[in-house]
């Protein structure tokens, strides 16, 4: 009788991380031990540099950011475009703006499902995103002062397979979702301060 | 006298728009008069869909867009990698995805600088930004639940130049921040749904 009830009380045994779905589980979870010792490690400042071309083509270069207490330099330059479409007067030599929204959110809430599924101990063979957002161009043309100038909505759907339940996998994206930095930015808002040298 | 007053009372003849920074200003005012009339017109819906690589790393294509009364196709199909950096157990195969989030916001207030500066007759010569976001990753981490995921604070700093006042180049940034889609939903924030298809 003791044996039984010590064996329907005796907690799992902890699951030894081990890399997986190419997420270097032991040293996340040590990394993460290490901010905790020292939370200053986590202050992080990214940056990048805009320059406008012609029109409504700019182009962002994203070089480097601070955080775990140093400057960190990508490992390459990262540079890229963003026009409006023809439909809109401009020359379609990137995405628009909003657009990238959208990549910022499904990227941000894609590694979070990585991390989190190999910190479970959960193998993943899929992971696929769709993404719409709905806009009204009123308000950025200034037709209507009733109509924000922003996404009204966005949708995201999922589409995810490995080697786990549904359940436990649908709970690997719903923890994602709350940890998420970009989900967390577009729906709870951030002061943006704007300065200007002339 | 009288021909004093008519003088002085006499309204600025109305400015012919003219094509300036590469902005088709005729079309840019024509294109806002004909969704004025027809409003259903401005209605978009922006898409994304990106797909997990490994580890942190997933790419993000961007292909058509419904507006303007029809799906419109990009010229290019444009397609954007997104990792976390080493530091933070990733591969740095792409910027992170709050960096997208600054690309996003530094090209659509750009966007609209140039737009309204040639709507407003003026020639801009130069438009560079530089933003800062700050991040304490205890949030996303799952450190402490009194630190956010998100950006604490974003700072977007520009230095424009054209043949016009001061006080009227920093007129344009505001006005182009005051109708920025991307700037009105990280300020604001937005519904997000998402939905889990296993």
């Amino acid at each position: 009788m003791e044996t039984m009830t010590a064996t329907t009380t005796t907690p799992k045994p902890a699951r030894t991380p081990k890399p997986m779905n190419g997420v270097d589980t032991p040293v996340l979870l040590a990394t993460i031990n290490v901010v905790k010792a020292e939370p200053a490690l986590a202050r992080f400042v990214f940056r990048a540099t805009n320059r406008w071309q012609q029109g409504t083509h700019s182009r962002t270069r994203i070089e480097a950011f601070d955080g775990a207490g140093a400057t960190n330099a990508h490992q390459q330059e990262f540079a890229y475009d963003a026009d409006h479409p023809p439909v809109l007067v401009g020359r379609d030599q990137g995405p628009t703006p909003v657009e990238f929204l959208l990549h910022a959110l499904a990227s941000c809430l894609t590694a979070g499902i990585a991390n989190i599924a190999a910190a479970r101990g959960v193998t993943l063979h899929e992971v696929e995103s769709t993404l719409e957002g709905d806009i009204d161009l009123r308000g950025i043309l200034g037709i209507s002062d009733d109509v924000r100038n922003g996404y009204q909505e966005i949708r995201v759907r999922f589409r995810i397979r490995g080697d786990a339940p549904d359940d436990k996998l649908r709970a690997i994206v719903e923890q994602s979702r709350a940890r998420s930095a970009v989900y967390d930015v577009l729906t709870g808002g951030v002061g943006i301060s704007v300065t200007v040298d002339t």
